[in-house]
Protein backbone atom coordinates (compact mmCIF):
# COMPACT_ATOMS: atom_id res chain seq x y z
CA UNK A 1 0.00 0.00 0.00
CA UNK A 2 1.32 3.79 -1.62
CA UNK A 3 1.61 5.78 2.01
CA UNK A 4 1.08 9.30 2.35
CA UNK A 5 4.01 10.64 3.56
CA UNK A 6 3.38 14.34 4.33
CA UNK A 7 4.99 16.56 7.11
CA UNK A 8 2.11 18.44 8.17
CA UNK A 9 -1.62 17.11 7.59
CA UNK A 10 -4.47 19.11 9.23
CA UNK A 11 -8.33 17.27 9.41
CA UNK A 12 -11.33 19.15 9.95
CA UNK A 13 -13.99 17.50 11.91
CA UNK A 14 -11.70 14.94 13.26
CA UNK A 15 -14.06 14.56 16.44
CA UNK A 16 -15.98 11.35 14.89
CA UNK A 17 -16.35 9.67 12.15
CA UNK A 18 -14.22 9.12 8.67
CA UNK A 19 -12.18 12.51 9.98
CA UNK A 20 -11.18 10.89 13.50
CA UNK A 21 -10.54 7.23 12.15
CA UNK A 22 -8.13 9.58 9.40
CA UNK A 23 -6.43 10.94 12.14
CA UNK A 24 -6.31 7.63 13.57
CA UNK A 25 -4.61 5.94 10.63
CA UNK A 26 -2.07 8.56 9.51
CA UNK A 27 -0.56 8.66 13.51
CA UNK A 28 -0.78 4.41 13.32
CA UNK A 29 1.57 4.59 9.77
CA UNK A 30 5.19 3.71 9.47
CA UNK A 31 5.99 6.84 8.98
CA UNK A 32 3.50 8.75 10.56
CA UNK A 33 3.44 13.00 9.48
CA UNK A 34 5.73 15.15 12.12
CA UNK A 35 1.97 17.03 12.67
CA UNK A 36 -1.08 16.24 12.46
CA UNK A 37 -3.50 18.85 13.72
CA UNK A 38 -7.13 17.23 14.96
CA UNK A 39 -9.22 19.73 14.58
CA UNK A 40 -13.27 20.04 15.40
CA UNK A 41 -15.64 22.71 16.07
CA UNK A 42 -15.53 21.96 19.82
CA UNK A 43 -12.34 20.16 20.90
CA UNK A 44 -12.53 18.20 23.96
CA UNK A 45 -10.38 15.20 25.33
CA UNK A 46 -6.83 14.68 23.79
CA UNK A 47 -8.05 14.67 20.29
CA UNK A 48 -8.87 17.98 19.76
CA UNK A 49 -5.88 20.16 19.61
CA UNK A 50 -6.82 22.98 17.85
CA UNK A 51 -10.35 24.62 17.87
CA UNK A 52 -11.71 24.82 14.24
CA UNK A 53 -15.38 25.64 13.91
CA UNK A 54 -15.50 26.05 10.00
CA UNK A 55 -18.67 28.45 9.71
CA UNK A 56 -16.48 31.17 12.06
CA UNK A 57 -13.81 33.10 10.16
CA UNK A 58 -12.24 34.54 13.35
CA UNK A 59 -11.66 31.13 14.84
CA UNK A 60 -10.36 29.78 11.39
CA UNK A 61 -7.83 32.82 11.82
CA UNK A 62 -6.65 31.86 14.83
CA UNK A 63 -6.20 28.03 14.24
CA UNK A 64 -4.27 29.39 11.14
CA UNK A 65 -1.86 31.13 13.65
CA UNK A 66 -1.75 28.41 15.74
CA UNK A 67 -0.63 25.47 12.89
CA UNK A 68 1.60 28.01 11.54
CA UNK A 69 3.39 28.59 15.18
CA UNK A 70 3.59 24.52 15.51
CA UNK A 71 5.14 24.71 11.70
CA UNK A 72 7.92 26.75 12.05
CA UNK A 73 7.83 28.71 8.64
CA UNK A 74 7.43 25.42 7.08
CA UNK A 75 3.84 25.07 6.29
CA UNK A 76 1.05 23.15 5.67
CA UNK A 77 1.26 20.11 3.35
CA UNK A 78 -2.16 18.54 3.63
CA UNK A 79 -5.58 20.20 4.20
CA UNK A 80 -8.27 17.36 4.39
CA UNK A 81 -11.43 19.34 4.80
CA UNK A 82 -13.62 16.92 5.72
CA UNK A 83 -15.87 19.04 8.24
CA UNK A 84 -19.73 19.20 7.15
CA UNK A 85 -23.09 18.90 7.99
CA UNK A 86 -26.06 16.67 6.55
CA UNK A 87 -29.40 17.59 5.33
CA UNK A 88 -32.32 15.31 4.88
CA UNK A 89 -34.89 17.81 3.52
CA UNK A 90 -37.22 17.02 0.85
CA UNK A 91 -38.16 19.78 -1.32
CA UNK A 92 -41.08 20.20 0.54
CA UNK A 93 -39.64 20.24 3.86
CA UNK A 94 -37.01 22.54 2.94
CA UNK A 95 -36.42 25.67 4.22
CA UNK A 96 -34.11 28.36 2.50
CA UNK A 97 -32.55 29.37 6.52
CA UNK A 98 -31.55 25.40 6.12
CA UNK A 99 -30.02 25.50 2.80
CA UNK A 100 -28.23 28.33 3.63
CA UNK A 101 -26.73 27.03 6.83
CA UNK A 102 -25.58 23.66 5.15
CA UNK A 103 -23.64 26.12 2.29
CA UNK A 104 -22.12 27.59 4.93
CA UNK A 105 -20.60 25.05 6.84
CA UNK A 106 -19.82 22.62 3.27
CA UNK A 107 -18.90 25.28 1.16
CA UNK A 108 -17.24 28.63 2.17
CA UNK A 109 -15.57 26.34 5.23
CA UNK A 110 -11.74 27.01 5.43
CA UNK A 111 -11.95 28.15 1.82
CA UNK A 112 -9.13 30.95 2.17
CA UNK A 113 -7.72 30.92 5.22
CA UNK A 114 -5.27 27.81 5.20
CA UNK A 115 -3.65 28.61 1.39
CA UNK A 116 -1.23 30.93 2.79
CA UNK A 117 0.61 28.09 4.47
CA UNK A 118 -0.44 25.89 1.80
CA UNK A 119 1.88 27.73 -0.58
CA UNK A 120 4.73 27.93 1.45
CA UNK A 121 4.92 24.11 2.03
CA UNK A 122 4.72 24.09 -2.10
CA UNK A 123 7.66 26.54 -1.84
CA UNK A 124 9.45 24.92 0.77
CA UNK A 125 8.52 21.26 0.03
CA UNK A 126 11.81 20.90 -2.69
CA UNK A 127 9.94 18.67 -4.61
CA UNK A 128 8.31 19.00 -7.99
CA UNK A 129 5.08 18.17 -9.70
CA UNK A 130 1.77 18.15 -7.75
CA UNK A 131 1.29 15.70 -4.72
CA UNK A 132 -0.22 15.61 -1.13
CA UNK A 133 3.21 15.51 0.18
CA UNK A 134 4.44 18.60 -1.51
CA UNK A 135 0.79 20.54 -1.04
CA UNK A 136 -2.71 19.71 -1.45
CA UNK A 137 -5.97 20.62 -0.52
CA UNK A 138 -8.85 17.05 -0.09
CA UNK A 139 -12.46 18.15 0.05
CA UNK A 140 -14.36 15.24 1.56
CA UNK A 141 -17.56 15.17 -0.82
CA UNK A 142 -20.12 12.47 -1.71
CA UNK A 143 -21.60 11.16 -4.84
CA UNK A 144 -24.54 12.85 -3.70
CA UNK A 145 -23.27 15.77 -5.42
CA UNK A 146 -22.97 14.24 -8.34
CA UNK A 147 -25.19 16.16 -10.77
CA UNK A 148 -24.64 13.49 -13.35
CA UNK A 149 -25.74 10.26 -11.51
CA UNK A 150 -27.87 12.45 -9.27
CA UNK A 151 -28.32 9.43 -7.19
CA UNK A 152 -31.04 8.08 -5.51
CA UNK A 153 -33.44 11.31 -5.69
CA UNK A 154 -36.31 10.12 -5.12
CA UNK A 155 -35.39 7.55 -2.00
CA UNK A 156 -32.78 10.49 -0.82
CA UNK A 157 -33.92 13.90 -1.61
CA UNK A 158 -31.55 16.00 0.33
CA UNK A 159 -31.71 18.84 -1.65
CA UNK A 160 -29.50 21.25 0.43
CA UNK A 161 -26.69 18.86 0.79
CA UNK A 162 -26.74 17.62 -2.53
CA UNK A 163 -26.58 21.11 -3.93
CA UNK A 164 -23.90 22.06 -0.98
CA UNK A 165 -21.83 19.57 -2.57
CA UNK A 166 -22.29 20.31 -5.61
CA UNK A 167 -21.43 23.77 -5.52
CA UNK A 168 -18.21 22.48 -3.38
CA UNK A 169 -16.99 20.31 -6.22
CA UNK A 170 -17.27 23.18 -8.06
CA UNK A 171 -15.08 25.21 -5.48
CA UNK A 172 -12.79 22.16 -5.91
CA UNK A 173 -12.57 21.82 -9.42
CA UNK A 174 -11.60 26.15 -9.71
CA UNK A 175 -8.80 25.85 -6.89
CA UNK A 176 -7.37 23.27 -9.14
CA UNK A 177 -7.04 25.10 -11.69
CA UNK A 178 -6.04 28.05 -10.09
CA UNK A 179 -3.68 26.72 -7.47
CA UNK A 180 -2.01 24.52 -10.39
CA UNK A 181 0.97 26.69 -10.40
CA UNK A 182 1.65 27.62 -7.05
CA UNK A 183 2.09 23.63 -6.74
CA UNK A 184 -1.01 22.88 -4.67
CA UNK A 185 -2.95 19.99 -5.78
CA UNK A 186 -7.13 19.80 -4.77
CA UNK A 187 -9.00 16.77 -5.30
CA UNK A 188 -12.68 16.11 -4.15
CA UNK A 189 -13.26 12.18 -2.73
CA UNK A 190 -16.22 10.16 -2.06
CA UNK A 191 -15.64 8.03 1.03
CA UNK A 192 -18.11 5.55 0.27
CA UNK A 193 -21.78 5.02 2.44
CA UNK A 194 -19.66 4.64 5.64
CA UNK A 195 -21.34 3.82 8.52
CA UNK A 196 -21.16 6.66 10.74
CA UNK A 197 -23.39 9.24 12.44
CA UNK A 198 -23.82 10.81 9.23
CA UNK A 199 -23.85 7.90 7.06
CA UNK A 200 -26.23 7.38 4.21
CA UNK A 201 -26.25 3.70 3.82
CA UNK A 202 -30.19 3.48 4.82
CA UNK A 203 -31.58 5.98 2.25
CA UNK A 204 -29.75 4.36 -0.35
CA UNK A 205 -30.16 0.68 0.98
CA UNK A 206 -26.36 0.31 0.32
CA UNK A 207 -24.17 -2.31 2.56
CA UNK A 208 -22.44 -0.09 4.77
CA UNK A 209 -18.55 0.37 4.45
CA UNK A 210 -16.58 -0.14 7.44
CA UNK A 211 -14.79 3.31 8.66
CA UNK A 212 -11.49 2.10 8.35
CA UNK A 213 -12.17 0.36 5.21
CA UNK A 214 -12.83 3.89 3.96
CA UNK A 215 -10.12 5.62 5.73
CA UNK A 216 -7.81 3.13 4.15
CA UNK A 217 -9.07 3.34 0.49
CA UNK A 218 -8.92 6.76 0.79
CA UNK A 219 -5.21 7.45 2.19
CA UNK A 220 -4.07 5.21 -0.33
CA UNK A 221 -5.93 7.34 -3.41
CA UNK A 222 -4.44 10.28 -1.43
CA UNK A 223 -1.04 8.88 -1.63
CA UNK A 224 -1.29 8.21 -5.79
CA UNK A 225 -2.50 12.10 -6.64
CA UNK A 226 -0.56 13.34 -9.13
CA UNK A 227 -0.96 16.77 -11.80
CA UNK A 228 -2.48 14.42 -13.83
CA UNK A 229 -5.28 13.85 -11.13
CA UNK A 230 -5.71 17.19 -9.60
CA UNK A 231 -8.79 18.62 -10.06
CA UNK A 232 -10.59 15.18 -10.43
CA UNK A 233 -13.61 13.81 -8.18
CA UNK A 234 -12.83 10.06 -6.90
CA UNK A 235 -14.21 7.81 -5.09
CA UNK A 236 -12.31 6.06 -1.97
CA UNK A 237 -11.46 3.13 -4.53
CA UNK A 238 -9.90 5.36 -6.80
CA UNK A 239 -12.35 5.15 -9.28
CA UNK A 240 -13.96 8.65 -11.18
CA UNK A 241 -17.15 9.71 -10.75
CA UNK A 242 -18.79 12.23 -12.65
CA UNK A 243 -19.75 16.12 -12.05
CA UNK B 1 -39.35 28.54 -35.72
CA UNK B 2 -41.16 26.44 -32.94
CA UNK B 3 -42.89 28.48 -30.45
CA UNK B 4 -43.69 27.98 -26.94
CA UNK B 5 -47.19 27.56 -26.45
CA UNK B 6 -47.97 28.18 -23.06
CA UNK B 7 -51.10 29.81 -21.32
CA UNK B 8 -49.47 31.38 -18.44
CA UNK B 9 -45.83 32.19 -17.88
CA UNK B 10 -44.08 33.97 -15.30
CA UNK B 11 -40.49 35.43 -15.48
CA UNK B 12 -38.70 36.00 -12.39
CA UNK B 13 -35.98 39.07 -13.20
CA UNK B 14 -37.75 40.50 -15.84
CA UNK B 15 -37.11 44.32 -15.68
CA UNK B 16 -33.99 44.26 -17.51
CA UNK B 17 -31.53 42.44 -19.89
CA UNK B 18 -32.62 38.62 -20.47
CA UNK B 19 -36.02 38.42 -18.59
CA UNK B 20 -37.43 41.79 -20.13
CA UNK B 21 -36.80 40.29 -23.57
CA UNK B 22 -38.30 36.95 -23.13
CA UNK B 23 -41.47 39.06 -21.80
CA UNK B 24 -41.17 41.17 -24.99
CA UNK B 25 -40.79 38.35 -27.17
CA UNK B 26 -43.38 36.13 -25.20
CA UNK B 27 -45.78 39.23 -26.03
CA UNK B 28 -45.06 39.84 -29.14
CA UNK B 29 -45.11 36.33 -30.38
CA UNK B 30 -48.06 34.95 -33.17
CA UNK B 31 -49.96 33.05 -30.03
CA UNK B 32 -49.01 34.92 -26.99
CA UNK B 33 -49.75 33.64 -23.73
CA UNK B 34 -52.67 34.61 -21.75
CA UNK B 35 -50.81 35.42 -18.86
CA UNK B 36 -47.37 37.10 -18.40
CA UNK B 37 -46.29 37.33 -15.38
CA UNK B 38 -43.44 39.94 -15.47
CA UNK B 39 -41.90 39.99 -12.17
CA UNK B 40 -38.99 41.66 -9.92
CA UNK B 41 -38.22 43.10 -6.84
CA UNK B 42 -39.30 46.28 -7.44
CA UNK B 43 -41.63 46.71 -9.83
CA UNK B 44 -41.54 50.19 -11.47
CA UNK B 45 -43.59 51.13 -14.59
CA UNK B 46 -46.14 49.26 -16.73
CA UNK B 47 -43.63 46.05 -17.33
CA UNK B 48 -44.01 45.05 -13.30
CA UNK B 49 -47.24 43.31 -12.94
CA UNK B 50 -46.47 41.57 -9.41
CA UNK B 51 -43.82 41.86 -7.14
CA UNK B 52 -41.48 39.01 -6.29
CA UNK B 53 -38.18 39.32 -4.51
CA UNK B 54 -36.26 35.88 -4.79
CA UNK B 55 -34.87 36.18 -1.63
CA UNK B 56 -38.06 37.24 0.19
CA UNK B 57 -39.87 34.59 0.94
CA UNK B 58 -43.23 36.30 2.39
CA UNK B 59 -43.00 38.40 -1.00
CA UNK B 60 -42.76 35.11 -3.09
CA UNK B 61 -45.79 34.40 -1.45
CA UNK B 62 -47.61 36.96 -1.72
CA UNK B 63 -46.76 36.67 -5.82
CA UNK B 64 -48.13 33.04 -5.94
CA UNK B 65 -51.29 34.19 -4.12
CA UNK B 66 -51.57 36.93 -7.07
CA UNK B 67 -50.63 34.85 -9.60
CA UNK B 68 -52.97 32.24 -8.93
CA UNK B 69 -56.53 34.67 -8.41
CA UNK B 70 -55.49 35.77 -12.26
CA UNK B 71 -55.08 32.29 -13.56
CA UNK B 72 -58.38 31.19 -12.06
CA UNK B 73 -57.42 27.73 -10.88
CA UNK B 74 -55.38 26.66 -14.04
CA UNK B 75 -52.68 26.48 -12.49
CA UNK B 76 -48.91 27.78 -13.93
CA UNK B 77 -47.61 26.74 -16.82
CA UNK B 78 -44.15 27.91 -17.08
CA UNK B 79 -42.01 29.23 -14.38
CA UNK B 80 -38.66 31.06 -16.00
CA UNK B 81 -36.31 31.29 -12.97
CA UNK B 82 -34.41 34.27 -14.67
CA UNK B 83 -33.26 36.54 -11.60
CA UNK B 84 -29.81 35.79 -10.62
CA UNK B 85 -26.67 37.62 -9.63
CA UNK B 86 -23.16 38.06 -10.57
CA UNK B 87 -20.35 38.33 -8.07
CA UNK B 88 -16.54 38.37 -9.34
CA UNK B 89 -15.18 38.06 -6.66
CA UNK B 90 -11.42 35.91 -6.71
CA UNK B 91 -10.52 33.38 -4.37
CA UNK B 92 -8.43 36.25 -2.44
CA UNK B 93 -11.20 38.77 -2.24
CA UNK B 94 -14.06 36.33 -1.57
CA UNK B 95 -15.97 36.67 1.77
CA UNK B 96 -17.91 34.37 3.27
CA UNK B 97 -21.15 36.47 3.59
CA UNK B 98 -21.30 37.27 -0.65
CA UNK B 99 -20.88 33.65 -0.98
CA UNK B 100 -24.31 33.35 0.60
CA UNK B 101 -25.81 36.19 -0.45
CA UNK B 102 -25.24 34.97 -3.97
CA UNK B 103 -26.57 31.48 -3.01
CA UNK B 104 -29.66 33.28 -1.70
CA UNK B 105 -30.72 34.73 -4.47
CA UNK B 106 -29.09 32.24 -7.12
CA UNK B 107 -30.25 28.94 -5.53
CA UNK B 108 -33.29 29.27 -2.86
CA UNK B 109 -34.52 31.55 -5.13
CA UNK B 110 -38.95 30.52 -6.02
CA UNK B 111 -37.53 26.83 -5.53
CA UNK B 112 -41.09 25.28 -4.01
CA UNK B 113 -43.43 28.06 -3.78
CA UNK B 114 -44.50 27.95 -7.19
CA UNK B 115 -44.72 23.99 -7.31
CA UNK B 116 -48.68 23.91 -6.40
CA UNK B 117 -49.06 26.48 -9.42
CA UNK B 118 -47.42 24.14 -11.86
CA UNK B 119 -48.54 20.95 -10.94
CA UNK B 120 -52.43 22.45 -10.87
CA UNK B 121 -51.60 23.34 -14.47
CA UNK B 122 -50.09 19.81 -15.28
CA UNK B 123 -52.98 18.00 -14.48
CA UNK B 124 -55.51 20.63 -15.71
CA UNK B 125 -53.88 20.26 -18.85
CA UNK B 126 -55.10 17.50 -20.64
CA UNK B 127 -52.21 16.37 -22.14
CA UNK B 128 -49.43 13.88 -21.95
CA UNK B 129 -45.76 13.98 -21.40
CA UNK B 130 -43.79 16.79 -20.39
CA UNK B 131 -43.87 20.15 -22.58
CA UNK B 132 -43.24 23.67 -21.17
CA UNK B 133 -46.99 23.88 -22.59
CA UNK B 134 -48.46 21.30 -20.21
CA UNK B 135 -45.79 22.40 -16.67
CA UNK B 136 -42.01 23.15 -16.46
CA UNK B 137 -39.62 25.09 -14.60
CA UNK B 138 -36.82 26.44 -16.48
CA UNK B 139 -33.48 27.59 -14.96
CA UNK B 140 -31.51 30.45 -16.31
CA UNK B 141 -28.33 28.99 -15.61
CA UNK B 142 -24.45 29.91 -17.28
CA UNK B 143 -21.89 27.76 -18.88
CA UNK B 144 -19.63 29.30 -16.03
CA UNK B 145 -21.67 26.62 -13.97
CA UNK B 146 -20.31 23.60 -15.38
CA UNK B 147 -17.92 22.01 -13.42
CA UNK B 148 -17.04 20.11 -16.19
CA UNK B 149 -15.88 22.97 -18.19
CA UNK B 150 -15.01 25.33 -15.24
CA UNK B 151 -14.14 27.37 -18.30
CA UNK B 152 -12.27 30.58 -18.03
CA UNK B 153 -11.23 30.19 -14.59
CA UNK B 154 -8.12 32.12 -14.28
CA UNK B 155 -9.79 34.83 -16.45
CA UNK B 156 -13.14 34.94 -14.73
CA UNK B 157 -12.70 32.96 -10.85
CA UNK B 158 -16.24 34.26 -9.55
CA UNK B 159 -16.10 31.61 -6.97
CA UNK B 160 -19.26 32.34 -5.82
CA UNK B 161 -21.12 32.78 -8.94
CA UNK B 162 -19.82 29.26 -10.24
CA UNK B 163 -20.61 27.60 -7.00
CA UNK B 164 -24.18 29.07 -6.72
CA UNK B 165 -24.97 28.08 -10.24
CA UNK B 166 -23.38 24.37 -9.93
CA UNK B 167 -25.79 24.52 -7.27
CA UNK B 168 -28.98 25.50 -8.75
CA UNK B 169 -27.91 22.99 -11.62
CA UNK B 170 -28.15 20.30 -8.74
CA UNK B 171 -31.83 21.70 -7.74
CA UNK B 172 -32.75 21.82 -11.65
CA UNK B 173 -31.47 18.26 -11.91
CA UNK B 174 -33.26 16.61 -8.89
CA UNK B 175 -36.46 18.56 -9.35
CA UNK B 176 -36.40 17.06 -12.87
CA UNK B 177 -36.27 13.72 -11.49
CA UNK B 178 -38.58 14.16 -8.34
CA UNK B 179 -41.10 16.24 -10.47
CA UNK B 180 -41.50 13.85 -13.68
CA UNK B 181 -44.05 11.53 -12.58
CA UNK B 182 -46.30 15.08 -11.61
CA UNK B 183 -45.78 15.90 -15.51
CA UNK B 184 -43.51 19.21 -14.42
CA UNK B 185 -40.40 19.54 -16.50
CA UNK B 186 -37.20 20.87 -15.34
CA UNK B 187 -34.28 22.39 -17.46
CA UNK B 188 -31.25 24.36 -17.07
CA UNK B 189 -30.51 26.90 -20.10
CA UNK B 190 -27.20 29.06 -20.77
CA UNK B 191 -28.19 31.95 -22.37
CA UNK B 192 -24.92 32.25 -24.40
CA UNK B 193 -22.55 35.36 -22.95
CA UNK B 194 -25.39 38.18 -23.64
CA UNK B 195 -24.66 42.20 -23.86
CA UNK B 196 -26.85 42.91 -21.01
CA UNK B 197 -25.66 44.61 -17.79
CA UNK B 198 -24.74 40.97 -16.07
CA UNK B 199 -23.00 39.78 -19.08
CA UNK B 200 -19.47 38.20 -18.81
CA UNK B 201 -18.39 38.97 -22.43
CA UNK B 202 -15.83 41.47 -21.07
CA UNK B 203 -13.67 38.08 -18.61
CA UNK B 204 -13.95 36.15 -21.08
CA UNK B 205 -13.32 37.80 -24.58
CA UNK B 206 -16.13 36.25 -26.25
CA UNK B 207 -18.01 38.63 -29.14
CA UNK B 208 -20.90 39.43 -27.14
CA UNK B 209 -24.97 37.64 -28.39
CA UNK B 210 -27.42 40.37 -28.42
CA UNK B 211 -29.97 39.97 -26.28
CA UNK B 212 -33.08 39.37 -28.97
CA UNK B 213 -30.98 36.71 -30.28
CA UNK B 214 -30.18 35.30 -27.32
CA UNK B 215 -33.83 35.07 -26.00
CA UNK B 216 -35.26 34.11 -29.85
CA UNK B 217 -32.69 30.95 -29.09
CA UNK B 218 -34.16 30.26 -25.46
CA UNK B 219 -37.45 30.26 -26.83
CA UNK B 220 -36.79 28.23 -29.97
CA UNK B 221 -35.31 25.50 -27.08
CA UNK B 222 -38.02 25.88 -25.11
CA UNK B 223 -40.61 24.78 -27.28
CA UNK B 224 -38.64 21.95 -28.37
CA UNK B 225 -38.19 20.93 -24.86
CA UNK B 226 -40.11 16.78 -24.11
CA UNK B 227 -39.47 13.95 -21.54
CA UNK B 228 -36.50 13.31 -23.18
CA UNK B 229 -34.55 16.74 -22.72
CA UNK B 230 -36.33 17.24 -19.06
CA UNK B 231 -33.42 17.23 -16.59
CA UNK B 232 -30.66 18.61 -19.21
CA UNK B 233 -28.52 21.40 -19.20
CA UNK B 234 -28.65 23.16 -22.55
CA UNK B 235 -27.35 26.52 -24.35
CA UNK B 236 -29.40 28.76 -26.57
CA UNK B 237 -28.96 26.47 -29.04
CA UNK B 238 -30.12 23.60 -27.64
CA UNK B 239 -26.40 22.28 -27.71
CA UNK B 240 -25.85 20.23 -24.04
CA UNK B 241 -23.67 21.23 -21.49
CA UNK B 242 -21.40 18.99 -19.30
CA UNK B 243 -22.89 19.34 -15.93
Amino acid sequence: MMAVLARSVLVTGSNRGIGLELVRQLAASPWPPHHIFATCRHPEGPRGKVSVDTVNVPSIQGAVRAVDSHLKDQGLNLLINNAGVSSHATLHSLDSQEMLSVFATNVVGTLQEFLPLLEKAAKGAGKEGLSCSRAAVINVSTKLGSIGLCLGVLQAPMYPYRASKAAQNMVTRCLAVELQEKGILCAAIHPGWVKTDMGTEEVLGCAPLMVEHSVRGILTVLASLSQDTSGTFLDWEGNSLPW
